[in-house]
């Protein structure tokens, strides 16, 4: 599902802003890659506070998978930290929301699904430091071709909190050696966005059969000379949330990301 | 050979002074390794002031393998940047001198074999990387067998300076995934002892066919799980000395580093 109003340009959601003022107005329901070159996106997570407080704890016990950018309180739409003029309910493209681990709905906005009580989480995501590792010239395979990487569950668990637990979900990029030391320290200054990769080069010892069946995204063409390089990655937390079937839930759709006003580099501790 | 006054316990030799100065008056003429923790360890190679500035600048083209941490004036045996009281010509406890790229002694002085026109140059050795990595928890295996680390010759040529040219010779650890990961970030932190890891995970892409046979040193125990993660090594700079069959030339003797006033924890860049 990537929708757009025709007549929208790239140039035209050049700034976080941009992208989120395009999604309240419905002129934009899609992807957001590509759009706000150098601004953070983000996944989202929405909790009644009831599941709050140990989603909050799990993200803390987690950090890799799960590193909190920025939270709402309860009831409250705006996300100050993250941006001026914010309304979580309406500026992503595209949501989905969750009854008792169920899909019910995939809106453009969750104006009418808001509540008093519900609390907005956004965890960091991978394109942050993609952006980083293509400024040093490592290439990034499925931008180049277009589809999706491939995520895969491990058998590293998350650190459980409340009815929050499951396996850390890892996105995978294949690499050269040298490229992969590189990318480990380009990495490494962006601990808000996974940081470094978790594991490197032998998937079978963290949990993973055949690396060419990824359990989301598209398989990667590994190329002889190259290794695997994996990195927690932001659907663990949307995969914890749907096995922990609590009673209500909004995330981001795929793709169609939290835009925000902080820019990536700013991210970076180093 | 490893000699050493039998009244000489390892308490006594507790600074990089302590070792110079026991080297010096006879009493150690072997290995250096484990004495005077914490303190800064090097490569010695010295060099007839006529290939002195060639060798220099292929130290600059080559800092991973050849990064230097002091030199002498020529003619001096000091080197104040790396100790006080230094003297070059009897502070290591052993020294190789080549002629034309035959060795023509292992003397434990060099004092007969001072001209004015040489000119000393210490660089970095794994020492220090080491230690930081073992105060992370990560085992080294040769430490731990007390054996010497595997070296490789690799497909990776030097950038030729003058008569200086050759492989990139490497050392090799094996880690699991997760270790090699934290190596990269640890040993990033000290360039001048050889910095990142050059390789990791696939050593017939350098040119070494079988990781089971090193070129120096002593073949490592690759368990399931592990990876050889490869360093650049301060063998490069020897093997080139060598290999350039220069008139003259004089260096440390396998193991028995120069040991300076420099603390490890100094180099540390971040």
């Amino acid at each position: 599902m990537n929708m757009r109003d025709p007549k929208l340009a790239n140039a035209d959601l050049s700034t976080g802003r941009d992208v989120r003022l395009a999604a309240r107005s419905g002129r934009l329901n899609g992807w957001t890659a590509g759009l706000a070159p150098g601004y953070v996106q983000g996944n989202l997570a929405i909790l009644p506070r009831e599941q709050a407080s140990d989603f909050a704890e799990f993200c803390r016990r987690n950090p890799k998978p799960c590193p909190v950018i920025g939270t709402s309180a309860p009831g409250d739409w705006r996300i100050p930290e993250l941006g001026a003029d914010f309304d979580i309910r309406t500026d992503l493209p595209r949501y989905r929301v969750w009854k008792d681990g169920e899909m019910i709905d995939e809106p453009a906005s969750v104006e009418k699904y808001w509540r008093d009580d519900l609390v907005a989480f956004v965890i960091g995501c991978s394109f942050t430091f993609e952006e980083a590792l293509m400024e040093q010239g490592i290439p990034m395979q499925h931008i180049t071709r277009g589809v999706n990487v491939p995520m895969y569950r491990t058998s590293i668990d998350c650190v459980p909190a409340g009815p929050f637990h499951g396996p850390t979900v890892v996105s995978m990029r294949p690499m050269t050696p040298g490229n992969a030391i590189r990318a480990v320290q380009v990495t490494s200054r962006f601990p808000s966005v996974h940081g470094a990769p978790i594991h490197i080069g032998l998937p079978e010892e963290i949990g993973i059969k055949d690396v060419s069946v990824p359990d989301y995204g598209d398989a990667a063409d590994m190329k002889k000379g190259e290794l695997p390089v994996f990195w927690a990655c932001g659907v663990t937390p949307q995969a914890v949330i749907a096995a922990a079937k609590v009673p209500f839930a909004i995330t981001h759709a795929p793709g169609a990301m939290v835009v925000t006003d902080l820019k990536n580099a700013h991210l970076a501790v180093l």
